[in-house]
């Protein structure tokens, strides 16, 4: 076997025609160039991330086995493809291999995953299997079919072929190459892994289709975030290089130094942008921009995915909004290009103050003694500006701004803020917010688009003033310092710890500030009571890329609301 | 053995204390009783739908374990118990027999599920079993353990006890009594049945634990929707009559009359509001009264379940609004004696509206021809005003009202009616809230609360105009009739159809009316567009209760967002 090619195609959930499409054309190229052998991803047909489709609507199950049937009339050598298998109402998550323009077989999963961003039991059935069943031979070779977190023993094998839909999370890459590297080492065979790209909802399919030779060297890499039909001539490919940092060694403690991980953050960002927008015929982007740093992160990255003239930031001002921040909004927008527009949201505010307190007056009912209600006639002004904009330009959507950080503790305004058609930064914490901010000023074309005076200001909604120094509340005073809120959330998120645990550990904050047990204690009971009582926020957050090992996303973190868990 | 007693309990997520303490006050009426054995329900001690708490926060379960041990401390005779049970880092659903002080055995769950409302596989690991392993002796007695979906067959036993923790769904517990029954029957055993009861997030636990004789009838039966520790004496206790309608066989095909189901509608509402804000420490409610019939079933159900004191409803007129509806509005308001007071939207609206032309005349990108933002100012004012007016009273949520037929067409503004901190009606489809708004008149202890004229009248968003009657936008016209509309969502629920499939079936709603079939195929054609389109609205939807066999609830139908699907 001489020539196999890798189709790594983004597909995507239910679209069979697109799916079939892209198919189509890779098999062409398969036919000029004559490839031996054409493997497409898992779940390559349905896409990937169906949720209940298939549970719900069973009749659409027939859709696809058309699209595989016109995809197996034009495999003129030989195919293998994802896709989801039918039999007496039973689902699998099966490949069909394909030759000669006829279907052979089909591998069906042996062991189901349940956890976080795989839901599989839900759909589907798992089916025993042994070595023997899982392999194909071709051209005088053989060749081993497994699903990723399947552990099959072949004997004698030429190729090892693993498939999988695996998404971009923190240092996943680097495990996932510690471990195909070892198998194709330790078995001395040609490991190929054949992976999805594109993004479907919340799911960044990486995409980064490889070929280990039997020294478990790379001999082919596909692209990250992005297609790519990848010949293997006599297993040699073309390599592109992996992102930064991303085959370094993670570091095994919170840790400031976020460089590692910035490259693919970004570009993950990106893709993801790109992936819902185009799905979904939409073009254009909205957003509140108040000089703060969510705000201008969000704006820099949708600048780049969706390009400046697509994106409108809107400035509304209160009258608790400085002059800084007024002009730090405009200046962003400015070095962006992007719309820009300035509406003062003081009117607004007045008359639906006025509203409240007529009813206020009226109405005799126990009132908490300490209110957030004018700050959040703010936030809500500012979103139904921001819905209603929506509403009236073609296919644009308001974002939501809300960081990793602030939503575990529920520092967003509930139908605010918080709101939007979708949520670019909901899985990135602050302190990585604040070295992304700085990575796009150093990498991106235009240099320092973001102005030096966001990056250096401390956080805060400008909602509220502080009763102490009578200027505007910083976020930092309202919740605890972000250095020390973002490790609380890594070691929840990696090491699955709570309270007493973390009382245990010294934390990297504790290594430069001189603080108490007592005001550590008091800060993770207040982390812990404050992501409760966020829980119902959490439950109607919009739609979010994963970017984490783990996150709070409500697809990831399925978390009970009504609960009292003492952590 | 002569005396059992089936502790029907309220438990709560993660809430140890509470359950333990449950626990140990039926444990100190079994002790007075001279009780052989208590029976508490599946995962009693743990609270059932715990999500992924104990995947993210695995040290809580010794919080678990420290409950367990001190109920074991305090089990004079015998009891069997629910709960959550770690062994090497792998979780297991269990039940735990403890004979005098100790822990004889446990016993775990063999088949998972992992359809709807139970997703067993995120959290446990089965564990193979046989029948010998599933029995205990007591008192000379032997007695069978299965969990409710297992099939174990067992030799010779005196008793079957069945665990479960299932939630109140259509026409479940019809086909749950023929099922239960015929078991016992045929078995020719006596069988027990035990169930949670509480509400915990979207589920409603209905109790109605009970025991079987050899006959298959039933000799004991706890109340639905609520606590009981129901004693069985010599295999007898006392019988809870079945709510209306429930044990008679369900139409098989869509019905407008709903009269076999709507005590249980009514009774399962009531029990999700009083234990939502129960368990969260809420007191009240603010929702908007429009004097349509969404908002008057909401109103009404949470005067019923908080106290008409509890519930403040706003009139919100705008220029669209008829005196009609604010008259009706009012009215219900005094019929239920709950708090009222009206606020006109029109400045308001009118200020948004200058602020958002200034953005439209200022910005050049293109725009829709046709718009919504008219319409969604006034939805999304009112809900800025809801959202304030709980920000100031203490323990108080704004509800959403949207209903099951409008959401699934996304007929509901985004950040307006369909947000809240809870949303009772989003399982409960328009024909049917017809039907209920006129049971609650005839059964209620205050008669006829809803004026007539709320029932007669066509429902209608009054957000906009009908540019051929220049009246306000009737729903139905915006939409498709709602019988027919209803027939859709109750074939896809319960039958799974797709188009094809509903095309060659006739619709209650052609039987009475003379439709072509091109307008059937719009209809159809615009149901599924729209529901596509709304599947970014449902991601967000608040927290509300299931009540149908199957509901468009995002974690009852994990739905695609982004995907082409052709249904």
């Amino acid at each position: 076997m001489k020539k196999i090619l890798l189709a790594q195609l983004n597909s995507s959930v239910g679209d069979f025609e697109n799916n079939k499409n892209k198919a189509l054309s890779a098999l062409e190229k398969a036919q000029k160039e004559d490839i031996d052998l054409v493997i497409f991803p898992e779940l390559f047909l349905s896409g990937a991330n169906f949720g209940d489709l298939f549970n719900r609507f069973p009749k659409i199950i027939k859709a696809q086995d058309e699209a595989l049937n016109e995809i197996i009339k034009n495999v003129k050598n030989s195919a293998l493809v994802g896709f989801v298998k039918e039999e007496n109402g039973k689902y699998y998550n099966s490949v069909a291999f394909v030759q000669n323009q006829k279907l052979i077989k089909t591998f069906e999963k042996s062991i189901l995953e349940n956890k976080a961003e795989k839901l599989e039991a839900r759909t589907f059935e798992a089916k025993k299997t042994n070595a023997d069943e899982r392999i194909i031979k071709l051209n005088n070779k053989k060749i081993g079919i497994i699903f990723e977190n399947e552990n099959i023993e072949f004997n004698g094998i030429d190729y090892l072929v693993v498939f999988d839909y695996s998404i971009t999370r923190g240092n996943k890459e680097y495990f996932k190459h510690q471990k195909l590297s070892k198998i194709a080492r330790e078995k001395n065979i040609k490991l190929i892994y054949i992976n999805q790209t594109g993004a479907n909802d919340e799911y960044i399919y990486e995409g980064a289709s490889r070929a280990y030779n039997e020294q478990g060297e790379i001999c082919a890499l596909a692209k990250m975030f992005d297609e790519e039909l990848l010949v293997l001539d006599d297993f040699m490919g073309q390599i592109t290089p992996i992102l930064e940092g991303l085959h370094e060694k993670p570091a095994e403690n919170f840790d400031l130094n976020y460089e590692n991980d910035l490259s693919r953050t970004y570009h993950a960002l990106i893709y993801s942008i790109k992936n819902y927008f185009k799905k979904h015929g939409l073009k254009r982007a909205v957003l509140g921009l108040s000089g703060g740093l969510d705000s201008t992160i969000c704006a820099t990255i949708l600048a780049d995915a969706l390009g400046a003239n697509n994106v409108l930031g809107i400035s509304m001002p209160s009258k608790l909004t400085s002059n800084e921040s007024k002009n730090d909004a405009k200046e962003l927008a400015q070095n962006l290009g992007i719309n820009f527009i300035e509406i003062p949201i003081k009117e607004t505010y007045d008359l639906t103050l006025n509203n409240l307190n007529h009813i206020f007056d009226e109405i005799e009912l126990e009132k908490y003694s300490q209110t957030f209600t004018k700050d959040n006639i703010q936030a809500r002004s500012r979103a139904t500006i921001l819905w209603c904009v929506s509403n009236e330009y073609s296919s644009m959507i308001p974002i939501a701004t809300s960081d990793k950080s602030e939503l575990y503790m529920g520092y967003a305004t509930t139908n605010g803020d918080m709101t939007g058609g979708y949520a670019p930064i909901m899985d990135v914490c602050k302190t990585k917010l604040f070295a992304l901010a700085r990575w796009m000023n150093k990498n991106r074309e235009i240099k320092n688009a973001i102005p030096e005076n966001i990056i250096l200001k401390p956080p805060g909604a400008e909602l509220a003033l502080d009763p102490k120094t009578g200027k505007t509340l910083i976020a930092e005073d309202a919740l605890m310092p972000y250095e020390f809120l973002d490790e609380v959330i890594w070691r929840i998120e990696n090491l699955h710890q709570s309270t007493n645990d973390m009382m245990k550990e010294t934390f990297l904050y504790e290594k430069k500030n001189n603080i108490t047990n007592t005001q550590k204690l008091e800060w993770l009971n207040k982390f812990f009571k404050r992501m409760n009582s966020a829980a119902f926020k959490l439950y109607i957050t919009p739609l979010a890329p994963m970017i984490d090992n783990s996150s709070i996303n409500k697809r990831d973190y399925h978390m009970p609301i009504t609960s009292k868990i003492i952590y």
